[in-house]
C-alpha cells in the first residue's frame, strides 16, 4: 500500500471509482466530474470568504498573455518558458505576436497595476482571481499536476516592504487555517530555499503537507515579490512625501491540487475518506432489509432527508434497486461521511444505525435524536481526521537523522521493511551544492525552512559544517 | 443620447468611469475590475442556486479541444471555425494536432458523455460548467462582445425528446426569471428562426432584451440539440426495452454580456444605475458639512454600517477627504443604489437624508428607522427599475408596422426626430429570403418568435403573403 507504485495505483483507482475525474484526449488535461468539482467548490467558498473578510476583492484578467510581457522579468520567463502553450493563429490568420496561455498572471496584472496605481491613496490594492491556468508538464498526475488546472491567484500592491511582507504572511496563515480546519490536513509553514523559490520572487513561503506515502505536497504558496515586478512593469506611485516610488507586490496561490492532497491524506483501501466540511455527501440514507414491502421506511428516510437538508446538511437518499451491500461499497468508495441504515426491525424500534466512514463501529440511535447525533458526528469526524493525519505526519517526520549516510540507511531500511521514509528534519549549511547533492543521492528535496521546527539542528546533513537553517527534506509531488 | 454613436460613447465612458473594466493589449480581451466582476458574482450566485435547485451539478471540462472533435458535427464546425484561436505549439514543440480554445463545449462534453452514459439509469445527466470561452470576433464591445468572455454552459442528456424539450424550456424559464427579478430587465422568450439558430441545434430559444438605444440583446439561449451531437459522438444507452438508443441532448448558456445589458438598460447621464440585488454598493454612507469637527458623525455612520452589514446589506462608508459633491458624483457614477447623508444639523435632529439613485427626491429619515427604511427602499427601487424598463420597452416595441415600406418610413422618421426605432412586431411568411431582405434594407433582424406576442400578425412584413409566424424584428448587438 505505501510503496510508491502501489500508492499511485491506489490513488488512480480511487479517484476513478469515486467518479471524481476522467481522462480526456488532451494531453495532461482532466475533466472534473461533479463530485470532484464540488470538493473544489467547498474549498473555494472557504477561501473566498476569508479573502473578502481581509479586504480582498475578486477580478478577472485575460487568459492570453503577449510574449513580450514575459520578457520583461528575466527570472520569470526563465522559470515558465519551458512549460508554456502558445496561441499562434486565430480566426484563420497567423497572429503578429504569440500569446501564451497564462501559467500565472503577474505580468498581465503588473501591466494593469501600472495604470491603476498613481497615488498612495490607491494602495494597498488587494485583488484575487479565480481562474484556469496552464503549465505543459512532462509528467502529470490527476489533480496533483495537470496541464490545465484551476486555482486562485492573489495579487497585491503596497506602499512598502513591511506592509507587503505582512500581507504575504497573512495569506499564508489563511491557507494554513483553511487546509487544517476545512481539509483536516496538518501543515508546516515555512520559507522556501532559493532553488525552490517562485520565478521572480524575493521570498517564497509555503505550507507543506504529508501524503500517506510519506511524500510532501506543497499545498499553498505566498510570495513577497519586492519591487521586481514593479520595476519590470513600471508600477510607480506618488508617495506621502510626493516622490515617485515603486510599489512592493505580493502574490499567493492555491489550486485544485488540494483535491488530490485531501484524497492522498485521508483515503483508505475502501476508497475516499473526506472531511465532512468538504464532502459532497455528508450523509447517505440507505434503506436495508425488505424495505420495498415497508413503504413507511422510505417515507421516514425522505422525512429525515428534509430535516437534515433544513439544517444545511448535504444528504442523499439511495433508494435504488441495488442491494444494501452494493450501496455500502459505493458510498464508501465515494467518501460519504456518515451512513444511516434503516430497516423494518429498526423502524419498529424507532431507531436507525449510524456509521462514520472513518470508524469500524456502528451506533444505534433513536430516530428522534438522529438529526442532533448527525450534527455532532460530523463535527467529531472532522476533528478525528485532523488528529489522525497529525499523528501520522508526526510519526513519519523524523528528527534524528543528521548525516547523508544516516538518511541513506533510513531510506534503505524503510524500503526493506515496506514502510515509508517520510520526512526528515535536518540542518543545512545554506549552500546550493549541499542541497543538490542530497537531492541527487536520495531524491529528497528541501520542502521548507519551518517557522516552528520541532527541534533546531546545528550541523548540515550533507557537509556536516555548521547549519544555517533547520529544513524539512522529503520526496515531493 | 439615443443616437447610435452617442449611445456607444456614453456606454464606453460610463463603464470606464465606474471602473467596471479596462482594456488590455490583447485584441478584444478586457479585464473585469472588482465592481464589474462583483456584478457577475451576484448573477452567478442567483443562477447557480436555481441550477442546483433543479437538480444540476457543476463540473469542469478541458478548455482545449482537439481539431478533430469539431469535424464530427458538420454544422457546428461551420458555425464556429471562423472565430477559433488555435494552440499550435507547447513547451517548445509543435503539437501533432491543433487545439482550439473552446468557443463552447458540446464536442468535448459529447465525447465524455459517450463514456458516462450506458443505461437509462444514468439519465438524465444534468451538468453545468462555469468557464471562460473564446470567440475571436472582428468587432468587439466590452462585456457585450469580447474575444474572451465568462459564461455558464449547461449540458444535459435525456432518454427522449419530450424530456429534453422540457429541460430546454425549464432552463429558458429560469433565465427569464433571473433576468427579470434580479437584473430588472424585462424579456421576451421565444424561438429563434433557422438563420439565427445555434450551430448544430434542432431548435434554439432565446430571451431578448431591449437596450435604451432600442437595440436588442440576446440575454440567454437554450438549445434542443435532438440526437445530432449524440450521433456525432456516439452517445448511446440501453433503454428500458433493452435497446441501444441515442440520447437527446440540450445546452443552454448565459454570459458576462448580461453585465453590459444591465448597464445599457438602466444607466443614465450620471453613470450606472444598478438594480440593488446586483449592485456592489447597495448603500453608501457620506458624512456632509464640517463633519471633521464632529467625530460623533463618522462614529454614528460606522455604527450604521455595522447595523446594515448585519442585515446582509452591502454598504460602504466614504469618509475620505474629498468634498461631499465629489463623493455624490463618484457614487452616482458607480451606481450605489442608496446614498445616506449625515451632517451636524441632521445629527442634532437625529435624522439622515436618504436618496435613491434612480429618483430625484431625497427623504429625511429618523435615525432609529433608518435600517428598516433602507431595506424597504432597496426593495422598492428593484421593483421600480423593472417597471420603468418594461414601460420603456413597451413604448418602443411597435406592433402596427406591417410592410417593409412602413418599416423604412418608421426608421427614417425616428432618425429625423432623434428618437429610437425600437423593435417591430411583424408577420413573417417563414422564408429565409424575406428575412434576408428585411435585414439588408433596414438592418433589422429577426430576434425571436415570441411565445406570447402582444398581438398576432397575419401577413408577412416583406412579401405581404400569409404570415406563418409573428416575429420581433430589431437591430441587435
Amino acid at each position: 500500500m505505501y510503496q510508491e507504485n502501489e500508492f499511485t495505483k491506489w490513488y488512480l483507482k480511487t479517484i476513478q471509482d469515486a467518479e471524481l475525474m476522467d481522462y480526456t484526449p488532451v494531453r495532461g488535461c482532466i475533466t472534473f466530474r461533479p463530485d470532484g468539482y464540488e470538493i473544489w467548490e467547498h474549498i473555494q467558498a472557504a477561501m473566498d470568504q476569508r479573502f473578502k473578510e481581509t479586504g480582498h476583492r475578486n477580478a478577472y484578467f485575460p487568459m492570453l498573455i503577449p510574449e513580450s510581457f514575459f520578457q520583461k522579468e528575466k527570472e520569470h520567463i526563465e522559470g515558465f518558458a519551458p512549460e508554456l502553450p502558445w496561441v499562434t493563429e486565430a480566426a484563420g490568420e497567423p497572429l503578429e505576436e504569440r500569446l501564451a496561455l497564462r501559467p500565472t498572471s503577474e505580468t498581465m496584472i503588473g501591466h494593469l497595476y501600472a495604470k491603476w496605481v498613481n497615488s498612495y491613496r490607491d494602495l494597498p490594492l488587494l485583488l484575487n482571481q479565480w481562474a484556469n491556468v496552464f503549465r505543459w508538464e512532462k509528467k502529470t498526475l490527476p489533480f496533483i499536476r495537470t496541464s490545465e488546472f484551476l486555482w486562485q491567484e492573489g495579487h497585491t500592491a503596497h506602499e512598502n516592504e513591511e506592509e507587503a511582507r505582512h500581507e504575504t504572511m497573512q495569506m499564508l496563515a489563511i491557507y494554513k487555517e483553511v487546509v487544517e480546519n476545512i481539509l483536516a490536513i496538518p501543515v508546516y509553514g515555512g520559507t522556501k530555499t532559493e532553488s525552490e523559490r517562485f520565478a521572480g520572487a524575493v521570498d517564497t513561503f509555503s505550507i507543506e503537507a504529508m501524503m500517506r506515502d510519506g511524500k510532501a505536497v506543497q499545498a499553498g504558496t505566498s510570495h513577497y515579490l519586492g519591487t521586481k515586478f514593479a520595476e519590470a512593469f513600471d508600477i510607480k506611485y506618488l508617495n506621502r512625501n510626493n516622490e515617485h516610488t515603486h510599489v512592493h507586490t505580493t502574490s499567493w496561490g492555491t489550486s485544485t491540487r488540494l483535491i488530490g492532497s485531501v484524497i492522498m491524506v485521508h483515503g483508505d483501501d475502501k476508497g475516499l475518506v473526506l472531511p465532512p466540511k468538504i464532502a459532497p455527501t455528508q450523509v447517505v440514507l440507505i434503506p436495508v432489509g425488505p424495505f420495498k414491502k415497508h413503504p413507511e421506511i422510505v417515507a421516514k428516510l425522505e422525512q429525515l432527508q428534509k430535516d437534515l437538508k433544513a439544517k444545511g446538511i448535504r444528504v442523499r437518499l439511495d433508494d435504488t434497486d441495488q442491494t444494501a451491500g452494493f450501496k455500502f461499497n459505493k458510498w464508501e468508495q465515494k467518501g460519504a461521511a456518515l451512513r444511516i441504515e434503516l430497516g423494518p426491525r429498526d423502524y419498529e424500534n424507532q431507531q436507525a444505525i449510524v456509521k462514520a466512514r472513518d470508524e469500524d463501529d456502528k451506533q444505534t440511535v433513536n430516530l428522534e435524536q438522529l438529526v442532533t447525533v448527525v450534527e455532532e458526528e460530523l463535527a467529531h469526524m472532522q476533528q478525528r481526521l485532523l488528529t489522525k493525519a497529525r499523528q501520522f505526519r508526526d510519526a513519519n517526520a523524523h528528527v534524528t537523522i543528521d548525516s547523508l549516510a544516516q538518511l541513506q540507511q533510513h531510506i534503505e531500511a524503510s524500503k526493506a521493511a515496506g514502510t515509508i521514509p517520510g520526512w526528515v528534519l535536518a540542518g543545512w549549511c545554506g549552500s546550493a551544492d549541499c542541497e543538490k547533492k542530497v537531492k541527487e543521492e536520495t531524491k529528497f528535496t528541501t520542502r521548507n525552512i519551518p517557522f516552528q521546527p520541532p527541534v533546531q539542528k546545528s550541523t548540515c546533513i550533507c557537509c556536516e559544517q555548521e547549519a544555517q537553517h533547520t529544513v524539512w527534506f522529503a520526496r515531493a509531488y
